[in-house]
């Protein structure tokens, strides 16, 4: 993994930050951790000259992250055009509330992968694709739910991205104010920030009395 | 606001998504709304020919954008160029499990705005900038802890952006199977998804007994 690094969150989170590429045999792992965890990722590219960053799922396997979009829109034409890409995936663990303003920071996992993508055009290829995404963000869903068909499969750009340059960054620390302003009157410390799912709600066209599926059902961070 | 717009999360929200620019009386409520609610933003520019994306914080007052980076780092020189800038705010709100895995989709908010940022040379302006960021990332915490001093904003780049063109996207529907994919066997519906604050947690060298104060322990999303 190169180490290109990202800038902090904040103006102090540089230097409490815990490179994990400067922890070789881990690095592979944290990276697939915060992948994994994640549950959209935030793609950018450039158009007309400026950056775009938009929110999208994916979903990963093994080195090969995925991505798809619809056939015709910017983001398929950007995809397909082979253009660099970069995509960012972040977990926000709390808020770090420091007795110096300017300390105040926040703790992090994060993922930051550089590459170009491949847009696959073989059929096989495209549903495997949208098989790890779909089963990235609802795991269990492609056995259970009904599977694209070839019209389907040409309506969807489905991309493959090299995890090959995807630094991982991690603060998971106290706050930093300097030992000349811990005054004793003033807290400091962590507001844990988490992310949850709640009470799966069926629609309108869900037959009374089906229960929810297991794999919905017991679903968890 | 521009009508610019987003490629949407999944190959079918697109069909389902209202457009907020289209409903110009509540455009800048909405813009307001998402980027009020979010923790963390995505930064987007271009360093060496391609996109980078990272996490940043930030805060809104009226109709600017308020982002800070350490002095020095890439973040700060891209921002001091003057180069084009995209600032992402993304919240998740539900996975969408359709029956048709093609319809999966997620319900969301996001605010993608375009620009060019002003860095802040005037060290009021950047004081004020700081506020209106540390305010948002941890509110109450400026009047609470110590303010920075002038050591402390030489060493922070404090930069505005306008928010002229800032397109809003929501989906907030259910999942959208064509009727001849409506399996009464097959459940399909909305798993909501929730961040939330947990317990305060002080951190060594608070005193035992300091009570967390009110504008922490009271916070909610």
């Amino acid at each position: 993994m190169s180490g290109t690094g990202h800038d902090p969150l904040s103006p102090t989170a540089r230097s409490t930050v815990r490179r994990y590429h400067e922890r070789a045999a881990t690095d592979r792992q944290a990276l697939y951790d915060v992948l994994d965890a994640g549950l959209v990722c935030h793609l950018g590219f450039i158009a007309d000259g400026g950056p775009v960053v938009l929110p999208s799922v994916y979903g990963r396997e093994g080195d090969t992250l995925y991505l798809h979009a619809s056939a015709g829109s910017r983001s398929a034409r950007v995809l397909a055009a082979g253009t660099p890409i970069c995509v960012t995936v972040t977990h926000l663990d709390a808020i770090v509330y420091a007795r110096s303003v300017y300390h105040n920071s926040v703790n992090y996992r994060s993922a930051v992968v550089h590459g170009t993508g491949r847009l696959l055009r073989e059929e096989e290829k495209k549903r495997h694709g949208m098989r790890v995404v779909a089963e990235h963000l609802a795991p269990g869903t492609w056995d259970y739910g009904h599977e694209p068909d070839r019209k389907v499969l040409a309506r969807v750009a489905v991309m493959a991205l090299d995890l090959a340059e995807a630094p991982v960054k991690i603060r998971d620390a106290p706050p930093s104010d300097h030992g000349d302003r811990v005054d004793p009157d003033k807290w400091a410390g962590l507001l844990p920030v988490r992310t949850s799912f709640g009470v799966p709600r069926p629609e309108a066209r869900v037959p009374d009395g089906l229960p929810v599926p297991e794999h919905i059902r017991s679903r968890r961070m």
